[in-house]
């Protein structure tokens, strides 16, 4: 039998948490697009400052998009912890992305009590060809002390 | 024997190139500490927009520097080539920083004509011991077309 | 639109392929279970010799499986090509897997001239949960000289 | 200040632990060269079933030989504890290695009470230049239950 996953929180949830816990996140919870059993999906606005030499888009945006999608996945399962923090990430990139918006699906392998392991899918808005797949491990606080 | 390399391009080369090229980067290229057969060394800036709940930093913050760097020890050693673009990131976190300048020192691997591969050791200002370790791979643009 | 890849190999071309140049890899082409359009999949059995304290399966002989599931991957897509050699790989171990046959399922994220990228999920026979989360990737020898 | 990390087994600690808990690892505690404070050195004899097309050495070999030098780094770092379990394991690989015995060196980067991180560098014997670099992290059985 596989594991079933049931979200706890769903936007307007997550943008109080952020507004609340993590100001620097700015309006991020408005990327998040949709949610279900075990995953999330974003969508990031584009903008000129994400762009890099060649016109495509920047490293750091797209790690930082593929950890934030994690991130909105651990929080959305687990419930307001903004105490998780990310513990490893692998990205590939496949194809350099258009200057355009991206949309990342970010899905649970493993939601364990120390840990949470997701992988997340990118790709431009209106090009279903991934962009960059990334495999990401958040570590969850405990509720007894270790 | 190993290998060597010499590196092609200092600071004031970087700052140049990055103007030109790459004016989202800011002025990123006097994070550039300094540079050697095979290395180069960043210091990155504290500022309270890196920080994260629970008064660390961000992994954004650690993922873009370890890629910023590995840019910079590509583009010192290979000279202007502002087209270089990270292939693929591995990156793990293994201490909270602390809310001070962040160092990261990269260290070539390899580097072959299609292929650049080296590790990011990162580590707070005045702490020795690493709170992120990565690997990152940048692919060079072919002088021949492919 | 999305992009097609079509197997240019079955499993008997695949198994003259192996013993014609890689006599190492012994009888693993029957590991093959099925292929089609940009995945396949293959079917591990077990033996003793591949546990480890625990009474689980050890983690090289998951490592085994994920490297040799892209590299038959590769091979029913690009064609007869022994020289292709892993150029990275990045595994998650989710959970022990249980003493029994071990399922792999390999699909192509990317295929370019130099590089082939992709995934490969593991999971012990009769149990859907993925026990391992592969990403691989391969370096394609070019028919043009480098 | 940096951590210290103290050897607590030797060759003959590690040959014994092996010989009864892990029977399937062979001689693998004759690969053990050396180890110190927070290192170990391992040498894998060469044969002639590491070989893969091309003359050179298998991927699986060289991962085995990554994962081996971390769990052995664990070991002798924390004490006879078989449960020891690798967690994550990521590889690129730098040149092909000449088919001769391999020689590799882990450092430990994080010593936690639930998980160890250690890099490792492999290179031939006889030729500094790495030949692959990989980042390891196991998961450590706890004293308590959890």
């Amino acid at each position: 039998m596989s594991d079933t996953w049931t979200p706890r929180l769903d936007r307007d949830g997550l943008a109080e948490l952020l507004a609340e816990h993590f100001p620097q996140a700015g309006d991020a919870a408005s990327w998040l697009a949709g949610a279900g059993e075990g995953w999330v999906e974003l969508v990031l606005p584009f903008s000129t400052d994400q762009l890099r030499p060649g016109g495509t888009l920047s490293g750091p945006t797209l790690m930082t998009l593929a950890d934030v999608a994690m991130y909105f996945l651990v929080l959305t399962h687990i419930g307001p912890e903004p105490l998780a923090v990310t513990s490893s990430l692998h990205i590939d990139f496949l194809r350099r992305p258009a200057a355009t918006d991206l949309r990342a699906r970010a899905e649970l392998l493993r939601l364990g009590k120390g840990l949470a392991v997701g992988r997340v899918e990118m790709s431009s808005v209106g090009d279903p060809r991934p962009v960059a797949h990334a495999t990401v491990t958040y570590a969850l606080p405990r509720t007894e002390n270790e």
